[in-house]
């Protein structure tokens, strides 16, 4: 646990869950693809109960303002990863530090692990997030495509 | 395990992994980055019996000639997918079908899981790869970047 300012970073437990489910709705809206999200909450209930993923999350006033969703990852020619699937600070609360106390903590974890590479995306247009993430010694790699198919497209 | 045409497809075991291992690199060859894979062999084996990555492989005449390399991923989105990491089909190989065979192992995985979703990279370069991917149903997105941080240039 992390305190900085009046925020206090920490692995989210079940009872957080209703907070960290509102701001991964939050980001869908910002990244114009409302409709995206189909997850319900009872399963993304169940599971982070299973283990399927981890939150790390960032409270201020009692509130939860800020989320780091990954797992454990892997790449055949790196190793062990962290793969960092949803990255979220309130709308109202960017620009205090608390993106940088978030993304920090989630390294962190991955040193803890011992993990080879720590992994993330970015949409192309996402200027802030891109500026943001400049700080850190990545690379961006706009080679790759991602292929996604859905289990209802399957034929 | 599926058999076709003297081609077996089944789960890898601890002693497939050098012929695995082999792949990979000959992989990394024809995209054209043979000194990017650096996880040795024994972190491969230590994390295969630890579980962070699974294997289908192709057998034929007793020769490993295709892998695909998955784990269990997440999307705050979708739920719970399958993640390829690495699909290699032998250079000598290929155009036999070897590909459908495998590939289609790996649907079958993650129906069995009842994942929402599988996800998978491709380089924009890799034509022969984007059209064995066309023929699902598969979206293909260049609107994300990979951001990749080693633990090595950790700040």
């Amino acid at each position: 646990m992390t305190k900085s300012n009046h925020i206090i970073t920490r692995k989210a437990l079940e009872s957080d869950l209703e907070g960290v489910y509102q701001l991964i709705h939050e980001l869908a809206v910002y990244e114009k693809q409302p409709s995206e999200p189909t997850n319900t909450f009872e399963d993304f209930t169940q599971d982070f109960k299973d283990a399927y993923f981890e939150v790390l999350i960032a409270i201020s006033e009692e509130e939860i303002v800020g989320i780091a969703l990954f797992h454990d990852a892997y790449s055949s020619w790196k190793g062990r990863m962290l793969y960092l699937d949803d990255f979220v600070i309130k709308e109202n609360q960017r620009g205090n530090g608390i993106g940088k106390l978030l993304f920090d903590a989630y390294l962190v974890e991955g040193q803890k692990r011992k993990v080879k590479q720590f992994r993330w995306h970015v949409l192309n247009w996402n200027a802030p997030a891109i500026k943001f993430y400049e700080k850190y010694n990545c690379s961006f790699d706009d080679e790759w495509i991602t292929c996604k198919l859905m289990d209802n497209n399957l034929k």
